[in-house]
């Protein structure tokens, strides 16, 4: 059993690749997941679980049907399940997700976008 | 349905008394919930559940009964269930936990320092 100090400030410098997801953390069956996002993502939902954005760099909206969130570091959002959403980086953003392992980026709507690989940094 | 962004720094700022927990968010079961500590808590461990420690500002020590992890901003641990540990600020902490709500902050020890409060702020 090993347990250790996870730096985010040393993981996010290790993110070589934009827009790609990498495991940092596990805490039962929840994922703590960095992406050094700059892109536009699409309209997607979780029918089975709601979704912690929390922004460590960076700026970040996520829109939602009836207003759009707008994010800064430090600041963090939890998405209801079921709820549309589409997370849009101003620039690139620095951003840890929450969530159970083996959700899918892209949620119910799939497409070219989704990743399904689960690597750890 | 309120989908809200919460500001660590803001809701830090909100905190007024040290060494109490507050919950500022929830995603399914889970809660997240700031401190501001300013103490060496007691030995314990959580049988039930691994639990996530996330420094906003300052700096922590967790003792394990094999090591002494060091935490400062920006950094965080998951300690797995079963663990004892021993949380300590360096003078005061700035920290948030997230794990299962109802999770006990003294677990299996119990005694005086336990707080069955499940206060939002």
């Amino acid at each position: 059993m090993s347990v250790n100090v996870v730096s985010l400030t040393e993981k996010i410098g290790k993110l070589k690749e934009q827009n790609e997801y990498r495991i940092i953390a596990q805490m039962n069956d929840y994922q703590f997941k960095l992406i050094r996002m700059d892109r536009e993502f699409i309209w997607h939902s979780h029918a089975d679980t709601d979704e912690t954005f929390f922004v460590i760099d960076g700026e970040l909206e996520i829109a939602l049907r009836d207003k759009i969130l707008k994010l800064k570091a430090n600041e963090m959002v939890v998405i209801p399940k079921g709820i549309e959403h589409k997370p849009k980086s101003i620039g690139e953003c620095k951003i840890m997700l929450i969530e159970p392992g083996g959700t899918l980026n892209t949620g119910n709507a799939g497409g070219q976008l989704t990743d399904t690989r689960e690597e750890w940094l």
